[in-house]
């Protein structure tokens, strides 16, 4: 299938068949997918986590106004962001890249020196949105793999943040939730969603080319 | 070619092949990719600028830190996020969406009810700031799309926004740049980073799983 009948194919599922689990493989990919995404500055400055835990689901559902979809799942994925970049995170990240390239030691430095300079010195605000709009970019990867394997996904930003997190205990990690993809098949006999037409703003609206 | 394969293959090109074009039905499939992108509640909050025109990308890459792929690449993608949620935005949406639905004219009345109630009271900054966040969802369909066709893109926050605003008039039209996606044909010999080893965080510390 191309891609873009995957992109047609797919829609926010609002009823999960919860019998039905996901096979590992296609976690995988899923999450490699997620993983491989572009970041600003290669930071990466988001974690995922995948929960299967039904309690803790459950919990979760409670924490997103009782949309069921998250306790109906197969897999539970999470982005949570960073809450702010710091000197260490930059390093750690940067010291990976060095080994891993097999550069010299100071390779980055200077570049490493212009992120610091300009990431240090706002607030821890600005930084956490930063690296939230980052995890959009990877989660957008994530429904695409997904679409392309036949799996439905459920983008969410409807949950208490704050929640969440403390379910999780995010903040001892230095992470904020921002994002939640259900993931699973959907159950089409109960999904009301499932057969509506697919809306989006006219293309005259949406599209202005310049040649 | 499966989509995991394209994400490997795909890098923030560096060099783009300035004699080469894309050809458009390619184009055409990337922007649909970023068209079919969801969004929160369905507003897609954004619009998408494709540039060709050769004066305005040299106008764009001044204030891109003077990039040479903007001006060396095919197509400019700019993504501009609406700089504010307003009642005639989201009533004109779903106006547009109860057409084509063929729903009653009151159908989304309580929903989009509780969509202003929710946004017409926050500040235009925090409205824009969760609009910007939409964009990245569609750069990263538009990347996924370009990359199973074997096109080239990279993504970039690296440009004055301001400036870039003014150049395209965005202001008129309620919008902020918020994305420049290059668009083009790496330039395989000039391109510094095309032989890099592609880096991420170990996946240890970026993932994970509680079942």
């Amino acid at each position: 299938m191309e891609l873009l009948e995957a992109f047609k194919w797919r829609y926010a599922t609002k009823k999960f068949d919860s019998t039905k689990k996901v096979e590992l493989e296609l976690i995988d990919k899923i999450i490699e997918a997620s993983w491989l995404a572009p970041t600003s500055s290669g930071l990466q400055p988001f974690e995922l986590l995948v929960i299967t835990n039904q309690e803790l689901k459950n919990k979760i559902t409670k924490s997103a106004f009782d949309q069921q979809i998250v306790a109906d799942c197969s897999h539970l994925l999470v982005f949570a962001a960073w809450d702010n970049y710091t000197e260490e995170r930059i390093d750690h990240i940067y010291a990976h890249h060095t080994r891993e390239r097999e550069q010299l030691t100071d390779r980055y430095n200077a570049y490493t020196d212009r992120l610091k300079a300009m990431y240090l010195t706002r607030p821890a605000i600005t930084n956490f949105e930063h690296a939230a709009r980052q995890a959009y970019i990877a989660m957008g990867f994530a429904m695409a793999e997904a679409a392309s394997l036949k799996v439905d996904a459920t983008p969410m930003e409807g949950f208490i943040a704050d929640e969440v997190d403390a379910i999780l205990d995010l903040a001892s990690k230095g992470l904020k939730s921002v994002l939640l993809l259900p993931i699973g098949y959907r159950d089409t006999e109960n999904d009301w969603l499932v057969n509506h037409k697919k809306v989006r703003h006219p293309k005259k609206e949406f599209l202005t080319v310049i040649e």
